[in-house]
């Protein structure tokens, strides 16, 4: 089998893209787009460029692409939707409570104890019976005997009768026949006949058994993110273990005859492998378990067995790369004999080139993106961040969004939702201020580093001013 | 040596605080509270009770028993900021680029060699002479003959002359005398002879050299946290490893007769250990390693010997409940022997007894906060995620708070800052609105467990309205 497949797509050779602006090497002929992205895509004169701006865009290229017919266009929302529909939803595993920290509960966990479960001192001061220290006050305090003391973690052996008190501890248990706890700060805190000063009603200062938690009560339900006060509360209810949503087996996986490992100082037109460690991290932090597995293997046999590998022991596999020419075509034919694999144009800037399907014996979803390693770190917010999210059981698939000022004129390809690295901060005024990073034509690396936003400009949105609003996703990082 | 130690603070027993209402049992006769906050908490006759009302709070035994001398009375701002000063900054260790996620790098990362490594086309096109496309219209197209096709992996044997053109996809390196890439759209994409339309100007479309990162340039700099881009950038300077601020290794404590482990079911009175669990869950979410070492043996023996161990290997040392009566001041004795470790009343509510010292051979930092879990868990939040935070280098120390609508009247303790648990919500005329969990008194675990933020009242506020504004601080969960 060749790893060229030109002839397949009834093309010349045509432009076989570099990853992110490839064309869609795919066996099946794609129909031709319709529908208004299509027809704002449509086949026309290639337009002739303005001298090179700051913010010109290689968008035309696309246009004509389409115009082509070799590619099957789809907006973003709808490549999103397909891969959160094929999304899988591992089963809940059991795990000790501490293990569950930060996964979703999976179970309605219902108490079999009380909490508080005794009748117990909410401060410290004098169990007695409210009736004895009704009406007491600075001017004519109440005297009373104090039989002893509570202390928290022994049981009360004691009960009280009239005119009698315990002196307790916050926590102690309560005596049987006391309703009341007077606060220490009440009385002269004397240990043998105690003056009180104030009667507080029947049951001031009195946990009560069951005030918290109830027998029967569900402590911890379905849904809820184990943090460190849902752990307090299921060790109180005596669990140490849960059921949880667990995190999603990721493999993280390149293809690139051009890519050698970070160990490996690159050869001319080499490129080193950053792309099996940056997409490992990104999926780490959005709550994935993730396996880098690196570049895939370039004997066709191997490559196989590693794909079939992966998919036999992943919740998900992220494929980055699948689009370089230069004879790694045969990542795709490998994929594709492993089941229905779709790639696609997605009117996305950058990376529009996409691939979704479902894999071997278990339709392991395998989720392909570019391999430049921007375009691959915003594929990854975009479709793969989300499909974890939802793995995980969590609500809220995607970032917060705010708007902010653009502090400078952004330009965007018409019909393409893009996507810029970019740097937003407070206003003085209120509000947020965002510039893009670099020039605001190519994110590299290093500009990509400096960023902690994206910046989103709408498909129908070709040009947004200086001081226009403009929609930002932070990406939050630790410092 | 007795548990029992009484006698060496002048009272006759007092009344001996179960864990955050404790008086302070310190050998040391503490200096009476001077200053304006002592002044508020002077001694005076008790106050005598109005009826229990739903946001009454048990501060009066406060004001009393510093009244007695018992304590020193400092503020939350001087607890946290003997803490914070006394908090060592861990060595830097140098890890895989993958395990430094969430780190920040503690070295200027200096690129040896430059990204791009080599002049590419930054998209599919043709690699042409500048001047030979200038001028070239739709009118009147400029045709060159192409001498081949150059492909992202492979070194460029070419060059081109007048006249010629090579075929480049994005990230293939430019041959030799080419200055500019046609882009494809901008041509009819013939493969033999191809006819320009337009003809950008020098240096379109090329990424150059060096553009993003030159050799001697800072790729990563000190104090930046590392995420995904900046794995990215590492692995693509070369870096498989980096040095950054390590986690601080937390030994998770925790003291008091009254505890049972969690596979135990508690006999009356008894109490499971929920803090050892959730304590270790909050460090581990501030960044720490966090150990859970458990309940603290009660003989004195193999009390110090634990307390030794784990000082020799923690970078700090959480217990809780070292207020605990019952025969567990041993702890306070143990840590007394390993150095100067100090007991205070602070000004705050719940949980104002609190300790530190820096003890041991190394003079390893111990914070010793309240036993009741909800008091632990707000202590943890108010002095040791800031320390944790600062172990790690963050620059930001603090939750950061919002100020929003109460819902509901919320009363406060005269010279007491008050954490409260409560939900926030947006309000849908913008700003926050915020409700306490349950009665605004006693924040119980399950109350706890549905709340999402601290509300913080200053110490010289006792009573905010329903629609006065408060200090907010979202506890982030997943979900």
């Amino acid at each position: 089998m060749s790893g060229h497949i030109e002839g397949r797509d009834g093309t010349d050779g045509g432009f076989r893209g570099y990853r992110d602006t490839a064309q869609v090497d795919m066996p099946m002929a794609p129909p031709r787009p319709t529908g208004p992205v299509a027809d704002r895509l449509e086949s026309r004169p290639a337009p002739v460029p303005e001298p090179r701006m700051q913010t010109e865009q290689p968008a035309p290229i696309a246009g004509v692409q389409l115009s082509e017919g070799l590619a099957t266009v789809r907006t973003v929302e709808r490549h999103l939707d397909e891969i959160l529909a094929a999304v899988p939803q591992p089963d809940p595993i059991e795990l000790a409570v501490l293990d569950a920290q930060g996964l979703l509960c999976a179970e309605e966990v219902v108490s079999q104890r009380a909490l508080p479960a005794f009748d117990q001192a909410a401060l410290d001061g004098y169990a007695a019976r409210a009736d004895d220290v009704l009406g007491a006050s600075l001017e004519a305090p109440v005297e009373l005997a104090v039989v002893g003391e509570s202390i928290p973690g022994a049981a009360a052996t004691s009960s009280i009768g009239p005119g009698l008190v315990l002196k307790v501890a916050a926590g102690a248990m309560l005596p049987a026949g006391a309703d009341v706890v007077v606060p220490a700060v009440w009385t002269d805190q004397a240990s043998v006949r105690v003056a009180v000063y104030a009667g507080p009603p029947a049951g001031s200062y009195v946990r009560r058994t069951g005030d918290d938690v109830a027998p029967g009560d569900p402590a911890v339900q379905v849904g809820t993110p184990i943090g460190p006060a849902q752990i307090s509360l299921l060790a109180a209810v005596g669990r140490e273990r849960v059921l949880v949503r667990p995190r999603p087996r990721i493999a993280v996986l390149c293809a690139g005859t051009e890519l050698v490992d970070v160990g490996t100082a690159p050869a001319p037109g080499q490129l080193v492998d950053v792309n099996s460690y940056a997409l490992a991290a990104a999926a780490r932090d959005a709550g994935a378990e993730a396996y880098r597995s690196g570049i895939l293997p370039s004997d066709q046999r191997r490559l196989t067995e590693v794909l079939e590998s992966q998919l036999l022991r992943s919740d998900l596999v992220l494929i980055a790369g699948t689009f370089a020419s230069g004879g790694f075509d045969m990542v795709q034919e490998a994929l594709a004999e492993l089941g229905e694999m779709r790639f696609r144009q997605v009117t996305m800037h950058p990376g529009p080139a996409q691939g979704f399907g479902r894999l071997g014996r278990d339709h392991i979803p395998v989720i392909c993106i570019p391999g430049e390693p921007v375009a691959a770190l915003v594929a990854f917010e975009v479709f793969v961040r989300p499909a974890i999210r939802l793995m995980l059981g969590k609500r809220q698939l995607f970032r917060r969004t705010v708007q902010a000022i653009a502090g400078q004129p952004l330009m965007s390809p018409l019909g393409y939702r893009q996507y810029l690295h970019g740097t937003v901060m407070r206003h003085p005024d209120g509000g947020y201020v965002v510039e893009p990073v670099g020039d605001g034509t190519e994110a590299l690396l290093a500009r990509m580093a400096r960023a902690n936003c994206l910046i989103v400009i709408d498909e129908d949105v070709t040009e947004v001013a200086a001081g226009g609003l403009v929609t930002v996703m932070p990406l939050l990082l630790g410092g």
